[in-house]
């Protein structure tokens, strides 16, 4: 590909399904990530562009005027295009807008108006709706007239005439009842809704757990706003995840794999930053007892080894509480039971382990005295990282910090600090 | 709940979703547990069972006898049935499957036939199947006559006398076409298909990127098997990601929140001793530098700042990394160009956070001799660290290990060893 056969890498760009297309070019350096771009079919910009990850799509957003922006978006969901001009600045978006036509930009308007991470802005407004004293001959008839039908449809909604909800039809149902039947004696008229305001992470929870395809969002009154489908529901629950498990590692879930050096070390500064603050209270923990350390050296090979026994084990308990609430498993009920369990196998591992490293040191350094202390700061520092793995995320969710970003530092921080305090401490008290 | 208000509670469970109640038995601790099972609706049983994560669920099984348990899975669909069973010990569970009847039990039989994480095994085998040279209005008297559709229903599957899948059609197709054409001129007939031995987390990427909502499993010979529908892909999408992120800390996927005391300690147990190895190791470097730490203790105090900042910043890339793998960015061709990357990210941070330790070393001990050996070590352990940050997951992902397991103790046993040897040799050298 590197070898210059432009029009040979075009044709089979212009073949592969711009999901595949949207792949590539997050698997390319930026270099070849601009090349590639233009390389790629224009008719199938809009649809690349929304499976691009933001931080890969805003790169190719600069390569693009605003006019082929606006060109691209067309035949996009609502959604899509929200999402795409959420990242633009506001003078580009602006002029994205003026060169929509009206009613494309009337609904896209309608969509940048819902707070991003709720439920309207994850909608299209694309619903089929009925009315419910049609009979289904009459749906049949109005679909073959009006053709395809809006992807991701699983169902139909009946509304009255001033919008508000009454039910939903499935398509299966349309198929296998009798064309006779009104739709008010087949639709479910219990459909749960969506309230347009309903976080996004609360509609991915519901739509897994009843195993929905869409569902109908509704504004207070009850009247249908438009529909959620089920592939942006799936975008979301990846993107949480992602979140978990590179903010656990102090990095942003939007970073791109092959983002420039300079723009990576910036992003990275921060957390390494606020480590070494934490490193240097750890450092200053030591610090009082440097005359003990002068003392007798071997407490300093020995000295970080309870700090990382206790990091280990609260960050176990740490990955363990985060993904309890994510998933919705902890609440006010059972946080008390958990943080007494997890108290629990903080002190079993402290008794296991102090029993451990007590053979293991008296037996490298032919000393009991500094088996016993190092014992102790174990049970000590593992029944405290127990206890702080569970109620330091459990805190931080009541102060509303995101604990799958700022829980490990907080956690590593306490584990180190009372690591080093116990073991020097009783290594002072023992010695002098 | 406590107060034995068994009857209203055994109201309240009988009127909820099984979802929910799922739900709520893996919010509750063990004993709570058992008492909410006993007052589910055993109609209800086997749609609560599949809900469960597979801990909670081994928990319920026990409670259950087999003939219980066989009337429990009527209803359910194949793969459900299967994953359930899969869970139980060889003995019960054909005691189970003798239970069950013919059908039933020779679906789940085939069900359980192919391998664990296979397209095969989470199909269902309920597909609803169309000849190519009936018309569509032939099609929609049938599926009056035949009544309700399997759920999660998208597509109907085209096959021959041979059951070889020609195409699909969607439901929404046969609701807009024209009742008189025949199906052979409405299908697709080059709907991708699924291998029934692909990699679930392969048919978890398909789905994903192309926004299925069900696809169609076939065998060699193009012989329709069975379809994938979405719900069953977004519990793979969903154990994945939770997977990475409890891999990470040293935790299992599958452990239970509520997880009595004694069997979450035995889980955590293994990577604790794997720690306590790796902490070893590291205080076997300090002790090669046993003499220098005699002359000099403010060297113990200043020891733990560089391997902290390299474990972070290693970290930081092996996330990065770790995603990257996961969702298809990474592979041969760019391998080289990211390593190139982030060993640059790497010297650049060591650069910046050299003279950060310097200063802040200089100033605190007011000698700069000690400012110097820490940034000189500090410049060397976080350059390599970006760099065993890439390599280390590449590498286990070359020799077949999961990086997200045993990524982040491999990189810290790297990142510790290298700094204690860097910040001490050098101090040795320079005092010497």
């Amino acid at each position: 590909l590197d070898s210059g056969m432009f029009v040979h890498v075009r044709r089979m760009l212009h073949q592969m399904p711009p999901c595949d297309v949207a792949l590539l070019l997050e698997s390319s350096p930026p270099a070849g990530r601009k090349v590639l771009w233009q390389l790629t079919d224009p008719e199938q910009h809009g649809e690349i562009l929304e499976e691009l990850n933001e931080d890969v799509m805003e790169g190719v957003l600069q390569l693009m005027a605003p006019e082929t922006l606006a060109a691209a978006t067309e035949g996009m969901d609502t959604d899509d295009i929200a999402y795409v001009l959420r990242s633009l600045p506001d003078s580009v978006y602006q002029e994205v807008l003026e060169q929509m036509d009206g009613q494309d930009r009337h609904r896209v308007e309608a969509a940048l108006a819902y707070p991003e991470d709720t439920a309207g802005s994850i909608m299209n407004t694309d619903t089929i709706t009925l009315r419910a004293d049609v009979s289904i001959d009459v749906v049949l008839r109005y679909l073959r007239l009006r053709g395809e039908l809006p992807e991701a449809t699983d169902a139909l909604y009946v509304v009255d005439e001033d919008d508000l909800l009454l039910g939903d039809i499935p398509l299966s149902t349309l198929l296998t009842v009798s064309p006779n039947v009104n739709v008010r004696e087949v639709m479910d008229g219990n459909a749960e809704t969506i309230h347009v305001s309903m976080d996004e992470n609360d509609v991915a929870a519901l739509f897994e757990r009843h195993d929905w395809i869409s569902a109908p969002v509704v504004d207070e009154q009850g009247k249908l706003l438009g529909r959620i489908t089920i592939d942006d529901v799936v975008d979301i629950i990846r993107e949480n995840a992602e979140h978990s498990m590179m903010g656990m590692a102090g990095m942003d879930d939007d970073e791109d794999t092959f983002a420039p050096v300079v723009k990576s070390t910036q992003r990275r500064t921060f957390w390494l930053a606020v480590n070494l603050c934490a490193a240097l209270v750890a450092a200053s923990i030591s610090n009082m007892f440097e005359s003990t350390l002068e003392q007798l050296a071997t407490l300093a090979i020995l000295m970080t080894i309870v700090p990382s026994m206790g990091g280990i084990a609260g960050n176990q308990t740490l990955a363990l509480v985060i993904r309890g609430l994510a998933v919705g498993h902890i609440g006010e009920g059972n946080s008390r039971w958990l943080i007494g369990k997890e108290a629990a196998i903080g002190m079993l591992n402290g008794i296991i382990w102090a029993t451990v490293i007590a053979l293991v040191v008296t037996l490298w350094k032919g000393d009991w005295t500094l088996g016993v202390i190092i014992a102790g700061a174990m049970f000590i520092n593992m029944s405290l990282a127990g206890l702080a793995g569970v109620t330091i995320p459990l805190l931080m969710k009541k102060f509303k910090i995101d604990p799958a970003l700022a829980g490990g530092m907080a956690l590593t921080t306490v584990t180190d600090v009372m690591g080093l305090f116990s073991f020097l401490g009783m290594a002072t008290l023992v010695l002098a």
